[in-house]
């Protein structure tokens, strides 16, 4: 089973302190998103970083598509900079329209589970990224651009945990230091986390799942 | 190189006979984008599979953000159901916002160029797949359900055109009978185009990029 987890996204409820900003009442979100909260934006802590709930989006559309989640090999998590970890059902088909996207995800902060009632495509829980690790089984290998140069099919095992960062820029929040087996760089220059995502999914396909046609 | 072309993408501008339907009017788009025209669109013919700007979108972030494309190794070619191809230069950043995007696309539409004026960025040219097949050079791979099964890395050569279809279900409109040199199928099921894209380029990757890190 490969683990996938996007580490400190940049997804959140409109933050308290902006939430009577002009951007901000005339756009009715209830995610933040730079694209729509910019000028309010500049106004908060690390304002440059914040908002990208299309980068969770794009993450989720890669991942849950793929053939090995279709194989039933892949588990995905989206740890989020308040520590917050949403759990994705293997099942979920991700909505690919972006705003409808982000109305779904803000009901998911109010509510912590979608759908409400019946079988729970994702739910939120309160948790660091530590208490996520101890949970799941698998060789814990950090994607970083301050690792080694190392290809993924050489550390990837059968039992993986792949982190990725779920940030436009800067570095991770969370603190790794002691947690992981390996810190790996697989380019030398910053990437997408959509695109470290795809490239560690097809890696792992063609190490695990050769016979797949 | 590889050259990726997305054939008989379902984008166009919103069709005449449309026009005045009222949620064409309330939403303002230019481009037909069936999560807002869906009423209006069961007047068209063929309105099931049409109207779908979001996978151009997705195509185009992951191809364009690709290690494969920073390596100056990738070229992208977005043919239409109407027989126009995009030429994409591959220094384009893909606008992340959806919205933005279709704006965009929409001025292209409009105007055969973006930017109008500068290092053209996109241009639209009035032709049909065979035209474009016939400017480029290497071995030509159709991606296709009814294809054979085989896999990606046996069969891609330096110099390859992968040609993946853009629309959500169905058949191409375009005919490749004789006008290709494999036809494949990498999976027992139906793939968005997003996700056959991502496993052609890190096939591809995998195979002549081997020293990328």
């Amino acid at each position: 089973m490969m683990h996938l987890i996007l580490a400190d996204s940049e997804i959140e409820k409109i933050p308290a302190e902006i939430k009577n900003h002009p951007s901000v009442l005339k756009n009715k979100s209830f995610i933040l998103d730079a694209s729509l909260h910019h000028s309010a934006m500049r106004k908060i802590k690390d304002w440059r970083r914040r908002g990208r709930p299309d980068i969770v989006h794009l993450f989720l559309l890669i991942s849950q598509e793929s053939i090995l989640n279709k194989e039933g090999m892949l588990r995905i998590y989206v740890h989020t900079r308040n520590n917050e970890v949403i759990y994705i059902n293997p099942e979920m088909r991700i909505i690919k329209n972006y705003n409808r996207f982000k109305g779904l995800m803000g009901q998911l902060f109010e509510t912590g589970k979608v759908p409400v009632t019946g079988n729970v495509l994702m739910e939120l829980k309160k948790e660091r990224i530590e208490e996520l690790l101890c949970k799941i089984k698998g060789k814990r290998i950090l994607f970083t651009t301050k690792g080694n140069k190392k290809k993924i099919e050489d550390v990837i095992e059968e039992d993986s945990v792949c982190i990725i960062g779920g940030f436009p820029s800067g570095d991770f929040l969370s603190s790794f230091d002691e947690m992981v087996d390996e810190k790996i760089c697989i380019y030398d220059r910053m990437l997408p986390a959509w695109i470290v995502a795809m490239e560690a999914i097809v890696a792992y396909e063609n190490k695990f799942i050769a016979n797949r046609i």
